[in-house]
């Protein structure tokens, strides 16, 4: 008999062309090993509560009773929930048209859409409209869809940045597009220069392909850079001239270690330039449930805002939303709590307020620890992660080194990381996974680890560089910095 | 300026060639008449809360604990919750690496697949393999997912039952791949002869597009019939000849309104059929938490399970799914609760098959009223459900009727259901949504409305159609039945 359609030699090429490392050959082997016993510390994907961060009691106590909406009526509910977290759980109710359990609006909840409308006026000072707002099972799923409509076939390209989330080259790929690097400065602090977009651009065209999208990831995955508004405001210049959709991965808005750049977002800056490109430039903006000090990954929470996109593109992309008919309705409720978090006089306020402020001083804290502790290694430079969850250090490889990888038949970075975690359980992603210049190596590790860990996980990522280096070193040549 | 890449114009082509009818112009319709403030009945998805169904109290306790996991630490817990509500809840969060706000594994947490795994050996009398059943965000993202590995482009072909659920239709273009209809017989209550499905192949060849993929849901949606055995070995049969992976929809396997023909599983079916077809037929069955006694479409929890899919398609499966990450884990949790309910002896075990026995049987009545309430009416004729959760009667169109609908710009059974739901505020989906005969028009509505509503409800339809009749009626030609 013939190949069948799900042989492997018969499925779509674009299926199998993605890649995607964060949950790649390191995770696989980490899984393996974990599976035979060992202990794993898993620092390749973003995800805190796995490493212990505790949720934050409110929106979970407001979720909690939403899923059993029985106890509302019982007696004894105010021994157990306090009453703001009960009025949270009435008011999200009457939203929804049957509770968790119903399919809401493909694009979710028109009224929890209407709070992260006035979530994004706050933050912005600019008025949102909430008929611009699909609420999606974690960002991830927001961006697929956006690509899914931009791209039409390989000759249309999208700007990502390099290093980048692989979410980016591994979904351009899956629709059959170009993907379109600009290289982030690791000397410039991962900083963005806006002479080589045009560049990029120019290569691009030169190969056929139209640039239509750019990301930007802000703060930075896997860099932890903060885009500087004067940044921003060139980056919208470029979209302006070279007539780009820009996609803005915000989902680490929150997630911020440093006080020269805080959080501003590609929407604020965009409204402040005023016409024509206020009114010109197309954006989606990205949001999750999954960062900042919620850390609710699991539930699949997030939203798009849309800014210039016309009615009958609108009405398309809702089209597609409704083919899986609705966002888990669980989710849209923490989504709802997260832009609508309890004020001061609410009984949950100060609760919330300490578990919040607990986790977010904690990560910069963190922050510093693993910066400073690469930087301790001889052959490791690493940036400070200003924002987002991870830290991206450069391993200066040995000659030596990048000769037995090669042998191995592995990438140099996949070599020192597989070592890594056989020998410490040390869970990373090799920078490989990312994109990276030519001759240049890192890992990605997140800074989740739980803070009284975080020195004994240092040490003895250092004790094993150490040891990787004295078996390696050749005294004459490194990759270069 | 020229065109943005998010300007109608320059959309992908087959995001624009998407069509999806339950949520098409009559929903949007209906939407616009709730805001305006008149009443509704939403019988245009399957969606049982919305429509006042309860949920089940056992899986919706337990899945609140994991969402408060903080609750199990409290003295008063019992006074809220049974003990094995909490002994469930200890279950299911120790499965989890970081309870339910942690990202679980791509395919969902093992321990839960593990459940399904043994579920499916239960129903079937065959052993599950736990590694190929991956969890999803509903069923018909993992549809979705499947479709996207097996479509290359416009030549590769999947073999769709019309009338169908336009879930297909829609992914089928979005991924720019051929529909291939196959009908089903309304004179034999929707059922389904192999021997047009040579036929159908052999039409497809001729064009030009190779048959990759068949797909059954069984029951039936929106038709309702239930697949005989006999049955599915001829469709087994045809896919062995043809080559074809079979994608078995049975979300609908807990609905069955008569004792005739219970529910079985293809697998079950291809298993008792022997090698040479049971080692070589590729297969895929899909399930979901939305339908059965639970409903709990807003939850969006699904399953697939491949048999005969080799190893490394099952790789590039896995490596597609964690683009995303993971599926949602509260979804996953009910999942588990679904495949493993409460058990004779447990301390809710009478509560739940209380309440979900009293679902069914509801079910099984209203199928009878509404297909009753159908065929009083003279210029309609409906199967019976015999299981899923739709009506779907034929109304037979005077010409008068068809010659306004024309006049009007509106297909001829959208023009009925649009008038339907300004008269009545029932909300349903045109038959030409799910694809018909030429010249024959039907609607899809669920049977979900309130028993106790449901006399109201017909009787409202009744008065509808004997009006639009009289307003419409020539006593000349009718559409053919």
């Amino acid at each position: 008999m013939g190949l069948k359609a799900l042989d492997y030699e018969s499925l779509n090429e674009n299926v199998k062309k993605v890649q995607y490392a964060v949950r790649g050959e390191l995770y696989l082997r980490a899984s393996e090993l974990q599976k035979e016993g060992k202990k794993i510390i898993f620092t390749n994907v973003g995800n805190p509560h796995a490493l212990g961060q505790k949720p934050l009691s409110f929106p979970r106590q407001v979720v909690a009773l939403c899923q059993a909406p029985f106890l509302l009526d019982d007696p004894n509910v105010g021994m157990l929930f306090p009453a703001d977290a009960i009025a949270k759980a009435k008011h999200y109710l009457t939203m929804t048209s049957g509770g968790l359990g119903a399919y809401s609006d493909s694009r979710g909840i028109p009224g929890v859409r209407k709070e992260v409308a006035e979530f994004i006026e706050r933050r912005d000072g600019y008025p949102s409209d909430p008929e611009l707002i699909f609420l999606t099972d974690g960002a991830s799923k927001g961006v697929m869809q956006i690509l899914n409509c931009i791209i039409r076939g390989e000759g249309d390209g999208v700007l990502v940045p390099v290093p980048q989330y692989p979410l980016y080259s591994a979904t351009i790929s899956l629709f059959g597009g170009s993907l379109v690097p600009y290289y982030l400065e690791e000397g410039a602090n991962w900083g963005l220069d806006v002479n080589d977009l045009h560049q990029s651009v120019a290569q691009a065209r030169s190969k056929g392909i139209t640039v239509r999208a750019m990301v930007i990831i802000n703060p930075g995955n896997p860099t932890g850079q903060c885009l500087s508004e004067a940044n921003l405001r060139e980056i919208l210049r470029f979209c302006f001239q070279e007539n780009l959709v820009l996609l803005g991965d915000e989902v680490y808005q929150q997630n911020i270690y440093q006080d020269e750049r805080p959080f501003i977002s590609a929407r604020k800056v965009l409204m402040d330039m005023g016409p024509p490109l206020s009114n010109e430039v197309q954006l989606v903006s990205f949001h999750t449930v999954s960062k900042g000090y919620w850390g609710e990954c699991g539930q699949r929470g997030g939203y798009f805002e849309m800014t210039n996109i016309p009615p009958r593109t609108v009405d398309e992309i809702y089209k597609i939303s409704s083919i899986s008919l609705s966002p888990n309705v669980p989710a849209q409720i923490f989504m709802g709590l997260m832009v609508n978090p309890p004020k001061p006089g609410d009984i949950s306020y100060d609760q919330f307020v300490r578990e919040s402020k607990g986790i977010l001083e904690s990560l910069r804290r963190r922050a510093r620890i693993m910066t400073d502790g690469f930087n301790s290694c001889r052959n490791v430079v690493c940036n400070f992660t200003e924002g987002a969850m991870y830290s991206f250090p450069q391993i200066r490889l040995p000659r030596k080194a990048i000769e037995a990888a090669k042998k191995a038949g592995k990438v140099p970075d996949v070599f020192y990381c597989l070592k890594l975690l056989e020998a410490t359980g040390i869970s990373t992603v090799p920078g490989s996974g990312f994109g990276q210049k030519e001759g240049v190596f890192h890992l990605r590790t997140t800074i989740l680890p739980a803070e009284e860990d975080m020195p004994a996980i240092m040490a003895s990522f250092k004790k094993f560089n150490d040891e990787f280096m004295e078996q390696y070193e050749d005294y004459r040549s490194y990759s270069r910095m």
